[in-house]
């Protein structure tokens, strides 16, 4: 299979090394890469399977350079996409042969921290796991916490919509973010958002999150900080079946709890974990959750006695309760080293990201198990189950002739299913291009031409960052009418009683 | 003064028969109405200082006929002004003489509910308390609860993205609502968000709650539940300065604790509250605070005595904490009874809402003190202080010449202080025509045009509530450039690796 993209624009390409002058012109000389060699770490981000080597990259220091490079590109119709740090597992950062990658690297300040008002004001470039490791020796944290947290920066998370173990509690990216600042194509810089709640007027925040790079370049982010809890506290629950277990997770949800965070492993992934970490997972078992409650003490006492009676009723064995918080830490190290232990099972694998109504669980991971065995290809399931986001990781050999081909075929079937069941094509990841075909499963053609509409906003001349998210990208001037009339619409006065 | 308003369009209004004809073909004879006696009702919503009887009123029952009444007046020129309970304090819903009042009573179903996803789907005429009725008995609820939860609409709190006392903890409407069905001023009927936290692809649901009616019509709306808490106690705690009360907030808040609810009155509101429902609130105090505390009973009663330490840093006097439930509800009587309390200490009081970063209690209570003495009006403070919600409530007689102008002119350096101190215009209850007029205070001219950017995109020829949120209304095709282009983008292929 092979990825349809834009058609390159091969008079752009001719102009390479006019254009590399003209943006360090900008950015100075060191801060534009267009030598084959220094081009070769960005032609691919985290989904690896595909790559492009771009036209060159730049890397800005300050909003005034981003705006104009932004404003300069669009003048002379010049694609851009935007990068954090290239760890997107759907895509979203893929470079065009024809397109200026911008890497935001150099935006790598906290520029001010206010625990009063609870917010941290940061550069994009900054990692998820520095804004927590700024703010720690205060007692404060910032929630949403993607496994790549220590590599992924804060504006690839607004980009992306991240989320985490953390997300069932806290929320995702965009429950988590008050304000940024944006640049848009033209070079124009706005605000959305703000340092409270909830600003005036539309409420361009909630688009900018998740956007993916196409309605503007974000150049500053402030995010809620929040006080870590006084305790935190996991517990391992094993089940004779995934079904068991789903029942488990939508009955403590729909019990009043919310866990901080409630993960699920099936079988193959406890074995693949238990085996590279040692932790002590059950063996014996289908399905292993690891639940963990947080607050104040007294509270996660009650809590954990209240899952424990819930899990009991579904047929649990062996559960055990951290005392200690190394005990805590060792219960998470197996569900976060899943992915690399998962990857010692086959020769490659493919992690897949849908999310599904809790209620769903049981049947999903039932059908998951029948088109494992028609595809003939291994699955193992590491996944966030109290807010249904599923992380199936499908086991291949991109030697073996078709291989890649049927897991790709196997991952759509699963984001299919997870649309038909009242579910979403991602939960964490991005549509990017790994899911972008698929978008019409789930929604109307009225409904994309609307969000592009929305894009067409912010980006009449759909340069930024073009052949992510949308299947199919409709010329502007197609999607709304034509206006004739021009200027201010006048208010004249209305009396006032 | 007066209120500049979009130009009435004589040659619509001349053909108010013939529209009147038409949409009855919609929506039968009955849901129209076009008598002067039976418009009215309609003239004004909650923000009564102004009034306007509307061209006429639809009350359509399905979304088709909302759709073909929306693609006929887009067809026809026609402006429209989306109507719920009509409790709007902004202006909202204030009718235009040219315009349709459409109005959503008549879609006054709950059609789902979904304990296990923790979901209610609605139509957009149900009352926000009849939500929570819905749904009491299973032991669940829906949380943002303004003060007119029992009248207004759920189609009306997402178009104001309205809160309430106990949004500090839950999130404002913007939270809380998963999905909505919207149509567009083409007739064209869209679905934003879903049944789960995010969807994919621009979130334009963050676009439409809060769009104040400019963005489309809603139609259906997925609301959030939660479940009841175990337990929920209050307490009532004196200060002898606001300043004092105002520390206190902020460091409750700084410690960690998100109490259910943090409501502040100062003495002319406290002296109103008590006179008119006698609960026992203290009347030697400068300030009151009631602070609501839930979650299972060993945290609430492990957080009751944290904050009381905390006020006890800050000066304290008489706190008093709940033992039953009938004990808290009397608490919470006062607070209730605020509005038409301090409605008693003066002909006439104009309510105010604007939001401030919470360290900035202090200063703003200060200042506004400073500014009642020099409009030489009365102020009463009775606010949502843990979240920096305020409402001041501006005492004057409309009888006496020049004091409402004073009145408004007070407000208006309210809300300038709150954007000064880094707050923002508006808490819960919106823009509307109330604040239009100060957007530029709070947002640059590219911050406002990027906004009507977007509201192009879904209402490209402005038909749709004018003359609200924006202060200056631009022709779409001012906004952005024209495009040459048309058709659809090609997508080649990029090979894989």
């Amino acid at each position: 299979m092979s990825l349809k993209m834009p058609e390159p624009d091969e008079g752009v390409i001719a102009r390479r090394a006019e254009i590399a002058a003209a943006l360090r012109a900008i950015v100075g000389e060191d801060n534009v890469i267009d030598s084959p060699t220094g081009l070769r770490p960005y032609e691919s981000d985290g989904l690896t399977a595909y790559r492009q080597v771009p036209l060159l990259v730049v890397l800005p220091e300050t909003t005034a350079q981003v705006s104009r490079i932004l404003a300069w590109c669009s003048e002379q119709g010049i694609k851009v996409v935007p990068r954090g740090s290239g760890t997107s597992l759907s895509g979203g950062a893929l470079p065009l042969e024809d397109a200026v990658l911008l890497g935001l690297g150099k935006f790598n300040r906290v520029l001010e921290v206010d625990y009063e008002d609870r917010l941290a004001v940061v550069q994009p470039g900054v990692t998820n796991l520095a804004i927590t490791k700024a703010v720690e020796d205060a007692g404060f944290y910032y929630a949403p916490d993607p496994s790549s947290q220590i590599a992924c920066s804060i504006g690839g998370n607004v980009a992306e919509n991240s989320g985490g173990v953390h997300c069932l509690k806290y929320g995702l990216t965009t429950n988590n973010v008050l304000g940024a600042e944006l640049v848009l194509m033209d070079g124009e810089v706005v605000r959305v958002g703000g340092r409270t709640l909830d600003a005036s007027g539309l409420d361009l925040l909630g688009v900018v999150v998740g956007s993916e790079g196409l309605v503007g370049v974000v150049t500053e982010v402030t995010v809620r900080l929040l006080p870590k809890p006084e305790a935190a506290r996991a517990m391992l629950i094993g089940f004779p079946s995934v079904e068991e277990a789903g029942h488990c997770v939508a009955d403590v949800i729909a019990s009043g709890i919310i866990p901080a965070g409630m993960e699920m492993m099936d079988r193959p992934a406890i074995h693949a974990a238990e085996a590279f970490v040692k932790v002590g997972y059950p063996l014996d078992v289908e399905a292993l959750l690891i639940v963990e409650l947080d607050g104040v003490a007294a509270e996660c006492t009650h809590l954990l006695e209240e899952v424990e009676a819930i899990a009991g009723r579904h047929g649990a064995v062996g559960i055990r309760v951290s005392t200690t918080e190394e005990e805590r830490n060792a219960f998470w190290a197996g569900r976060k080293a899943a992915f690399p232990a998962v990857g010692r099972l086959a020769p490659d694998y493919y992690c897949m990201d849908g999310t599904i109504p809790r209620r769903q669980l049981p049947r999903v991971l039932k059908r998951m198990g029948e088109l494992s065995e028609h595809y003939g290809l291994g699955v193992a399931n590491v996944f966030h189950a109290g807010d249904g986001n599923l992380h199936p990781l499908i086991l291949y050999d991109a030697n073996k002739p078709g291989e890649l081909d049927r897991a790709e075929e196997f991952g759509n079937d699963i984001l299919r299913l997870c649309v038909e069941v009242g579910g979403v094509l991602t939960g964490e990841h991005g549509v990017g291009v790994e899911k972008r075909d698929l978008m019409p499963e789930m929604f109307g053609e009225d409904d994309l031409k609307q969000q592009q509409r929305v894009k067409c906003a912010f980006d009449p001349d759909l340069l930024l960052n073009p052949g992510k998210v949308f299947p199919t990208l409709h010329r502007c001037a197609e999607l709304g009418r034509m206006h004739v009339h021009h200027g201010k619409v006048p208010f004249p006065d209305i009396p006032r009683f």
